[in-house]
């Protein structure tokens, strides 16, 4: 299947058929939201790979009743960060100059840059970091496809209670989207043959 | 190249080298954007494809002076909407009925569902718009680096100078996100050779 195809292949799926996403494409999958890009490449947050039948059976009660939580192997939750602590820039600009074996002194006008983040009140910082998870659902949700594996993103859960479930407040992180991974139920999802409705190319794009 | 070879490959391209990107190859990101997922299905968002060299003049003239806007072929503007008016509720649940050839009538549910998002204030809305843009973003990203297209996400500009040069204030969307398409320049991005910095997985993903 080309990625085009995998795309029209793949569908909010609503039911799933309980059976496990072997961890080869799982890491697949994690893999592809490591590597997706972020901005000033800070990736500000943290996605909870949750495959314990206790935890989801915990999620599932009080933070999201969605069938998928249950019916699907692997839920990701992605958080997001309220803040850039002094320590994270650190350990940031550390690792730039490791991996590419320079010195830290020559990240100087970088290191300014990826500071300048910093002054952001929580709820701002938040909604940017979101933003970039988003990114990396979308690079998880196109590889899930591509290995023939489905995948819900999910955002109508308690986020509340998400965060009580996951301590994530401790820890300076907002649950901010879901993204269930398993495998299509065709007898219980209506949706497995509806065709899919998306916005025809001239409502969607200008061309200029 | 498999996906994750591509997306090791891809990087935040800084420097572009001027050849267009053949038109059937943007048809197949725009297409990946066109099919992502977006919250209730709504797709709350147009996409700009500037390609003039007028426009992209003008662009790096008065809102994003990034040299990519002028040596990539196409910059994409994602632009997201600042509310859902009541025309676009009806034209989207006809849309519905038509493509899986049902009843308006049995969408009625479907229909409060989409309608219990109007109440949003335009901040509120456009944020959670623009978080489906970025779900976008990312399909069109894994796209083009699976054709071997670069491109660069960028949030770096001056956005009410891009609304303004855009017109979009009128048309109810505020820009959020560019993305430029083209082909790397070895001889003058010095990111080219640089390897990649991410994340290990111990910092990235929690596994409960």
């Amino acid at each position: 299947m080309n990625l085009i195809n995998s795309l029209k292949w793949r569908y909010a799926t609503k039911r799933m058929n309980g059976v496990k996403v072997p961890k080869e494409k799982v890491d697949q999958i994690l893999e592809a939201i490591r590597l997706a890009p972020t901005s000033i490449g800070i990736q500000p947050f943290r996605v909870f790979v949750v495959e314990s039948e206790a935890m989801r059976n915990k999620i599932h009660a009080g933070a999201c009743q969605q069938p998928q939580v249950l019916e699907g192997s692997h839920l990701l939750v992605f958080a997001a960060r309220e803040s850039l602590t002094n320590s994270e820039v650190d350990g940031y600009i550390n690792h730039i100059a490791a991996t590419r074996k320079m010195p830290v002194e020559g990240l100087a006008d970088f290191r300014k840059m990826v500071e300048s983040v910093q002054p952001m009140p929580a709820d701002s910082y938040f909604a940017w970091a979101a933003r970039q998870a988003y990114i990396a659902l979308g690079f998880g949700l196109v590889t899930a496809a591509s290995l023939e594996v489905d995948s819900t993103p999910m955002e109508g859960f308690n986020n509340a209670m998400m965060d009580e479930v996951l301590g994530l407040k401790e820890k300076g992180l907002r649950s901010a989207v879901l993204m269930a991974l398993g495998y299509r139920d065709p007898k219980s999802d209506y949706l497995v043959n509806a065709a899919k409705v998306r916005k025809p190319i001239s409502e969607l794009f200008d061309t200029l």
